[in-house]
C-alpha cells in the first residue's frame, strides 16, 4: 500500500510553495501518495489550522503521516517536532498546531526533529515546510523509525480548545469555526443536546438575542430561519437555510455566544 | 489499473471537508485515483455543478466514477442515487446534478441507494458526501456490482439545459456558463453557426444591443473586441480578446439574450 | 516508477478546464502522476507563470514533464513547443513562459510541436491545453522520444527576468513577485547581500522611503517591522512580520524600487 501523507498549510493555491514541497516528498519518496487538506487556513491562524487538522485526520486511514505548516515562528529557535498517536503520525512545527489532532488520538512520543541529515541543505531561514517538515515525512514515508528524526521531548507546546460550560441556565460557548457556508460550529458536543433539550433556543450574542429552533437536519428549516443542529464533527452548528448565518449573526471565529432556552 | 474517481462539490477549498470526503475514500479503496473537477460551483447550485460535470465527464476514461456533491436537500427525504451508463458511473444526490452528464452518455440503469451497510455508522445528517456517497463510490471502485446499492428506480430527479431556438431570424438562447476568464458560454451549439452565417452579428440582452464578430480564434479580435467564437465544449461563447465579456456586458448565468445577423 | 507531470495555467479552479487535462493525460497515461504548481497564475500573465515554474522546477525530480499553459496567443500562429534540458521535459506555447525554468536547466533541445497524430481531433480553436498539450505531455510520460513531436526550432521567443543592478551606491530593482503573503520578491541576488552589507538600509520607492533591517528570519523584526532577508528562492525579500509588506509599500509586481545604505 502506498503511503498517504496529508498536507495542510496557510501557503494558499497561488504561489508556488505547496507545489515545492509537493516536489521534495516526491523526490525522497516517488510512491507517496499526498492528500491535501486545506491550504487556506487564516494566515499565521494556528487555531484555525488546528481545527481543520483535527477535524480531518480521524478519517484518514491509519499510518497516515500528517505534516501541517503554519508557522509565524519559522527560522526562530521554535522547534521542528514529530509525533506518535495510536494511530498516526504528525510532522510539523512545536507551537500547538498538531496537538488537538494528536491528543484525540492520544499521543504517544513526541521528537524535536534535530536531524539533519534529513533535512535539505542549506535550509533556508523562511520555507521549514520545504527544507525540513517535507524531507522528514517523506523519510517516514519511506519507513524511517520515527526515533531517528531527533530526541524525545515532554515540553512541547499546548494547545486545546476550550469546552462548552453550562452555568445558570444557559451555555456559554465559543465559536470555534465559521466555515464557507457560513455554519457556526460552537465547541458545544452533541451530548450536551439532552442537556439543552428545548426545541427553541435563544443565541446570544452581547446583547443581541436570535432565536433559533433545535432541528436534525437542514431541511426542516424554513428558508433564512436561523436552526440549531448537530454538525458533521460532533459539535453543535447555528445554521440557516441556503443562508450564510456567520453573515446573519454577524460573529467570527473565537467570539464568545450563549445558548440558552426560549 | 486504479480506479479513477472524479469529484465535484460546492465544498470550497478553505474547509477540510473534500478531504474528509477523500480520506474516506482511501480508507476503504487506497488505490483509488481521485481527481478534482471543482470545488468552487456556487453553494447549493445544482445547475452550476451540473453544467460543470457535464463539460468535464466527457474527457476521462471510460470507467470513471463520478462523485458528485451539491446538495441543498442533504438530510431531507431526497434520495442519493447511483447510475450507470454507457462509459462511467455517477454517484450523487437525486437532484438532478448527474443527469446531464448522465444522459449524454446514456443512462442504463438509476439505483437509489438503500444499503446501509455500505455507509459510514452513524450517518450524519448533514454531511451525505462523507457518509454515504463517498463510501459507496469506494466501494464501487473496490468492484461493487451497482445493483448492489439499492433498488433500481426510474422517477429520479430530471435537469436538462434548454436549448436556443431559432425563430423570427434570430437566436433565443441563454447563459448557460460565464467561465473565470469572462467568456459567456451559451446553449447555441456549434451546428448553429451555419444558420447564423453572418460574419457580424448583434448580441441583444433587453434592450442594450453589443456588436460583435463571428472567429475562430480569440487572435483575430483587436483587444476588447466582442466576438463569438466555438469554445472547447462545441457551444457558441461570446468573448473578448484579452478581456472580461461577462463584466462588458454585464450578464450572468441563466440570463436570456438574442442574437442576430448584423 | 510513475511518471510525473507538472501542472501549471491562468484557468483558475472554478471552472473544469484543469480536470478536462488531466482527464485526458490519464486517458492516455493512466499512471500519471499529476502534481498542480498553481493554475491562479493571473490571466494571461506570461511573466508571472514564468516566474512560478522557474519556482517550482528546480525541485521536482528530474525526468518530471512540466505542463504549462498561459496561452493568449490560443489558436493563433504561435507554435506549440516541447523542451528538452539537462534534467527534465517542458511542455507549452511558445511565448517565453517556459523559458526561465528551462534555461535554469540547459535547454539541449526545443522541438515545435507538428505532430497531429498525437493531438486530439478535432482540435479545438481555444483549449490547446486540452488538445495539444496535455495529449503530448501524455505521450511523453508513456515514454514517447521528444524528436517524434515534431521539427527541432532555434527561434523560439525568449524571456528572462531582469538583474538587479548596482549603480551610485544602490541597487535598482524590481518586483519579480509578491507572494500571498505580501512578501516582496526582488531580482536581487543572495550573492548580492555582500556587497549591500548594511545591518540598516533604505528602500526608496518612487519618493517615498522605507526603513528596513537586514535579518535571517522574520522573527528578527517587531510586528509590523520592514525588513530584508534572503528568501526560499534565494532571492532577496522585502518583507514584513505578520504583515503584509506589499500593501505597507504599496508595490504590485513589475515596479521598480531602489534599495541602499540608511
Amino acid at each position: 500500500m502506498k503511503p498517504l501523507i496529508s498536507l495542510l498549510t496557510d501557503f494558499g493555491i497561488q504561489d508556488p510553495y505547496v507545489a515545492e514541497m509537493k516536489a521534495v516528498i516526491l523526490s525522497i519518496c516517488p510512491d507517496a501518495n499526498i492528500v491535501d487538506i486545506t491550504h487556506q487556513v487564516g494566515k499565521f491562524n494556528i487555531r484555525m489550522g488546528a481545527f481543520a487538522l483535527a477535524t480531518a485526520a480521524p478519517h484518514f486511514p491509519s499510518r497516515t503521516i500528517h505534516l501541517a505548516v503554519v508557522d509565524p515562528g519559522v527560522g526562530s529557535n521554535r522547534r521542528p517536532i514529530a509525533i506518535e498517536t495510536n494511530r498516526s503520525l504528525y510532522v510539523g512545527p512545536d507551537n500547538g498546531l498538531l496537538i488537538p489532532a494528536a491528543s484525540a488520538e492520544e499521543i504517544r512520543h513526541v521528537y524535536g526533529i534535530t536531524n539533519i541529515s534529513l533535512m535539505r541543505n542549506p535550509i533556508s531561514s523562511t520555507f521549514h515546510g520545504r527544507d525540513v517538515f517535507s524531507p522528514v515525512a517523506a523519510n517516514l514515508a519511506l519507513g524511517l523509525q520515527l526515533r531517528k528524526v531527533g530526541q524525545e521531548i515532554t515540553d512541547y507546546v499546548e494547545l486545546s480548545f476550550a469546552q462548552a460550560k453550562y452555568e445558570d441556565r444557559e451555555f456559554v460557548c465559543e465559536v470555534l469555526h465559521i466555515d464557507e457556508f457560513g455554519n457556526i460550529i460552537t465547541n458545544i458536543n452533541q451530548k450536551e443536546l439532552n442537556v439543552l433539550g428545548y426545541a427553541k433556543v435563544i443565541v446570544r450574542i452581547g446583547a443581541k438575542r436570535f432565536p433559533a429552533r433545535i432541528v436534525q437536519t437542514f431541511s426542516e428549516l424554513r428558508k433564512g430561519e436561523i436552526g440549531i443542529l448537530v454538525g458533521s464533527r460532533g459539535l453543535l452548528e447555528i445554521v440557516s437555510s441556503e443562508a450564510n448565518a456567520a453573515t446573519k449573526l454577524r460573529v467570527k471565529i473565537g467570539d464568545g455566544l450563549r445558548v440558552c432556552g426560549a
